[in-house]
Formats: structure tokens, C-alpha cells, sequence
């Protein structure tokens, strides 16, 4: 099979028509044309087999997984998601992978009216490459930098459970076998998180006038909030018992292991953010009206760095606050 | 070293300013302010170790050539470039080898003003995706589709050089003796002309208002003009004899093996394109203004696909037409 079939393969599972692509995939470059008074919102992340997913990943969950990863960074600015590029290397031209994979990532682009406008298809070992374009509104771009002291902080959704997922796939894991003896649909609704992340692209528009500062939790609740800190020059306080646990969590971990998964588990794709305090009240309705959950867990503090803590208001040691692949 | 500090350190080394960047790398996203009236054009590629660049591939010249030969699709649409985003998979942390990278892809970046303004960096097989954000007036694009039947081919600098360079580095190759003992100033040329190839972004947009059609030499000249002749629906037909040929070439190669890299090697990096008979007389004074030779090497006729002919118009059949990554 040729590399311009494969393209095209995925392209016409992708055929999303939007006005504003006035040449596709077929050139050496796509043609757009951007909205006038709009920012354009790009972001980049690569999924390496056996780093970053299972080498027993399905194609059709790594289709949608590649493209859910990138529309959440887009989520964590605000961003309306119009067009993506894809680099997909492959070890060899299987049809039935690639037609697999174009099948899961045009599950997901249909969802929310993105393009596929250009791609690269390379021999090699398996690695995907997903380049996302978005709009927002200039004044109102969702950023790390922009928290205060005093704001509240939120995340949506719930914690851990994909990190859990991970755990249920993982035959080296130590409670793997209580794990594998879990009820089938609490097992496949935890790993069905792992593997099929639901990018908060509509609670992201919708905390765009409410947010201080935004980012999607991707390597670890306590790790990207570190980011926030980091960026904004502020300290973060969080009360590990206010972390929003789905009830597949609550039945399988106990309080130890639930906390260690809710606060350094990553690959969630929730979006934690800061609210001003003017703002509080608004969140938990807006979100709400699009269908999100949203929960209040800590605030934002003087000093740096992001503390968890117990109920007496003490600080808990975790043995990995998140993700680092070169750490 | 931790994943952001390498993309850290190649950003610093990429430290292009530009007004149109409002937030660059250190978010979820980019942020970025297209400017008003032009289209954007948008293009993704990949090389792989191995595949797309000999393993000894110095980090300097990776860096220059991840990015060249992406400007070079931007150069083939007439786009001038803004922005671009860098995917790297590393085996390793390896700092002196980011390091080169970053300088050489620096290097390359700043002669055109392009700002890094997003990428990820991962672990895995050496791997790079690069992708270049350009802007060109909408009604002057160049695409592959506008060839005419009686317009001119042309082809910028000259062809094969590349491709000779591979096989100056080939162990194997069967004149790997003879090019060892050329001269070495002659082999470095070669080489350069491989790992270090010139987009030709001036020459694009010298064309936007000449050119019928354009597409850059990547995967072989015959191939590639197969490209324009099927997205036209017209035959094209080449003129052995002309085809450009540097001194290095014509002093190492006899007759056959030279139409052979010139005709099919890849790499080359040039714009191939056509010219109606009104403009015809104006390619080769409009690219000398930029500093770009071009020769006229064939014609665009009815039919379809792309004939190679001798002195006498008999056609000429090749082994090796082009360069497919599955074939």
C-alpha cells in the first residue's frame, strides 16, 4: 500500500466538510482560512507504543485516544477545535490497523466538526503525532499564568480512574488479580477512561469568562497544577478529601491507594482550574448546563508549589506526584 | 532530564521574536494572531531514523532537515513562513544531542524568521514530526491541480545532487570506492546538498503569480510531477537531456546513473512546476531577482501520468521512478 492511500484511507473515514478548509489533505500543504478576530489556539503531543499506551491498544482506541489528548489541551484554553493534522508511523501498511484507527479518530473529529487536514504517513515503530487548531476569543484565552491568591480551585469530572484503567491492564500489578475479579463493566468503565478520554471541550468554553487559569490534567493532578503554581507565582492548596472519586474508585481501592491514583494518577483529561471568588457561585451551574461536573478541592495560596492535605489541614507524602518520561 | 526542560532549551535556542505569537511554548498551547486577509497553510512531516536519514545523521543537520524539508512544502504553495511545532522522540535524555538539534534547526529557522511556538517532547525511537504554519494571498496560492495543457515545466537549481550524497554515505553502495576517492570538497557538497537542503521559499513566492502549478522535489522528480499531472488531469513530458545537472554530478556519475539521480532520487528540495506560454519568459528573470536558477525541462500534453524522453522523443523507461516509504 502506497503512503498516499493510507492517508486517504483516513481521510474519507474523516470527511468532516468545513468552509473554512479551502484545500485538504492532497497538496503539499493544506489552505485555511482562519476566522477574522479570533486567536488561533495550536497545540502538539505524540503517543509512543509501550510509553505512552499498551501495545495491546486496539487501533481504534488509539484513533480516538490521539486525538482526545490533543482536543484537551485545546479544552484547557478555551478553545473551539476546527482542523487537526495527523503523523502516524507505522511499522508496516496494515489495512486493517489503519482503517481501525481511522474508524476511532473519526468517531471523535465527528463529535466535535474537526477536519483532518494534512498528515504524514512513515514506516516505522508505532508513534502518533496529532496537531490541533482551535479559536477562542483574544480577551478571553484560558492560560496557566493568570491565578491569584484567594482564587478557589476545581477540577471536573472525577480522578484516578484512568490511572486505575491502567492498573486493571496491567498484568505485573500487585492487586491485579482482586482487580481482575471485579465486576466486567466496573472493569471496562475504568479502562474505557484510560483509552477513550472524553475531552472537556464544551466546560472549557464555558469556564473562558469564569477561569483565572486552566490546565487539563494529563500527567497528574498534583504535577499540571504544579504548572499553574509555576507559572502564576503562586502556592496551591489541596484537601485530598474533597477529590472527587468516581464509584468504580470507591468499590475497588482502598482510601491509600484511591488517593495516590486521584492525585498522581495521570491521563485523566479533567480540567483543574482557579476561580476568582466573584466567580465561585457561577461555576458549578455553568458547567452544569453543559453537562459537566465540577467539584471545589483547594485554593490558590502565597508562596509556590502545590500542597495536598489531610483533614487537619497537615500535608501528605505521595511516593509520585506524576508523570515524567525523562525523569 | 525532565520532558519540559528539553523543550525548554530548544526553545531558547529558537528564540525568534515575533508580534503574532501572543503565548508561546509553556501552555497547554499556542496561542497566535493570524494576520487578516491571508489564507494559512498548514503542513506536517516525518522523518524517521533510518528511513527518511542515515542512522550517523549528525543532531545539527536532523535539526536543519526536520525543518527544511517542511519549509520546502510551505516554499512549494508560495507561502511565506510563520510558525512551527516540533515533535521529538528520543531513545534517551540525551542533552548534547538536543542541543545540536536545536542549533541546527535554529539555525534554519532564524534565516526565515519561523518561531517555534509549540511541541513534545517524548521517549521512544528517534523520531521527528515537524509541522510549518505559513500565509499566502488566497487568490495566489500554488497548488498541484492548475496545470494547463501547452504550459511549460520547469525545475529550480539542479536535481540528482542529493541522491548522490546518499550513496557517498552508503557502505554498500557498488561506486562507494570510486566516490570515496573524489574529491573531498565534492562529497561534502554532495552530502550537504542531502542533510542540509535549501527550502526554496523565495523562488515560491517569485512564482505565486507565474506558476500553473508547483510541487518541491521530495520523493523524485518523475514521481512528484506524477503528482501534479494526476491532481491536473493532464500528461506531463520531460526532456532527459535537459534535466539540470550540478558539476559534482556530471564529474562522478557517467550518463546512465546520472539521469537515473536525477530522474528518480529524492531529496532534492527543488520546485518543479508549470508555466503558461504568456509567463514563460519571466521565470528565469523573476528567479534570478531571488537568487534561484530554473530550467525548463518539458511540457504539459494531453493524456495523463509523466514520460521521460530521449533526444529522438523515444521514451525512456527507469527502474526506480520515486521513493514510497510502503512500496
Amino acid at each position: 500500500m502506497a503512503e498516499f492511500d493510507l492517508i486517504d484511507l483516513i481521510h474519507k473515514r474523516c470527511a468532516i466538510e468545513r468552509a473554512d478548509v479551502r484545500l485538504g489533505i492532497g497538496d503539499d500543504a493544506a489552505i485555511l482560512r482562519p476566522p477574522p478576530g479570533l486567536d488561533l489556539i495550536v497545540s502538539t503531543d505524540t503517543l509512543v507504543a509501550g510509553v505512552h499506551f499498551p501495545e495491546m491498544t486496539s487501533a481504534q482506541d488509539l484513533g480516538w485516544k490521539s486525538l482526545a489528548v490533543n482536543l484537551s489541551d485545546l479544552a484547557a484554553m478555551g478553545a473551539m477545535p476546527v482542523w487537526a493534522l495527523l503523523a502516524l508511523t507505522l511499522p508496516d501498511a496494515d489495512r486493517t490497523f489503519v482503517e481501525g484507527f481511522a474508524g476511532g479518530f473519526a468517531e471523535l473529529a465527528a463529535q466535535h466538526r474537526v477536519a483532518l487536514v494534512g498528515g504524514d504517513t512513515t514506516r516505522g515503530p508505532l508513534t502518533v503525532t496529532v496537531v490541533v487548531h482551535g479559536f477562542a476569543p483574544p480577551a478571553h484565552v484560558l492560560r496557566r499564568d493568570g491565578a491569584q491568591i484567594g482564587d478557589a480551585v476545581f477540577v471536573t469530572g472525577t480522578l484516578g480512574d484512568a490511572a486505575a484503567g491502567l492498573r486493571c491492564l496491567d498484568p505485573r500489578d500487585a492487586q491485579a488479580n482482586a482487580l481482575f475479579h471485579a465486576p466486567p463493566e466496573t472493569r471496562e468503565w475504568l479502562i474505557s477512561r484510560l483509552l477513550r478520554p472524553t475531552p472537556r471541550l464544551a466546560a472549557g468554553a464555558a469556564l473562558r469568562e469564569l477561569a483565572s487559569a486552566c490546565i487539563d490534567v494529563s500527567d497528574g493532578l498534583l504535577a499540571d497544577l504544579g504548572h499553574i503554581a509555576a507559572r502564576s507565582g503562586v502556592g496551591i492548596e489541596i484537601d485530598a478529601l474533597e477529590l472527587p472519586a468516581s464509584s468504580a474508585l470507591l468499590a475497588l481501592f482502598d482510601a491509600p491507594d484511591r488517593l495516590a491514583l486521584q492525585a498522581g494518577g495521570g491521563d485523566d483529561y479533567e480540567l483543574a482550574f482557579s476561580v476568582p471568588p466573584a466567580h465561585v457561585a457561577d461555576v458549578q451551574r455553568d458547567l452544569a448546563r453543559v453537562g459537566c461536573g465540577a467539584t471545589r478541592i483547594g485554593r490558590v495560596v502565597a508562596g509556590q508549589g502545590v500542597r495536598l492535605l489531610d483533614a487537619n489541614g497537615t500535608p501528605i507524602a505521595l511516593r509520585r506526584r506524576g508523570w515524567d518520561h525523562f525523569a
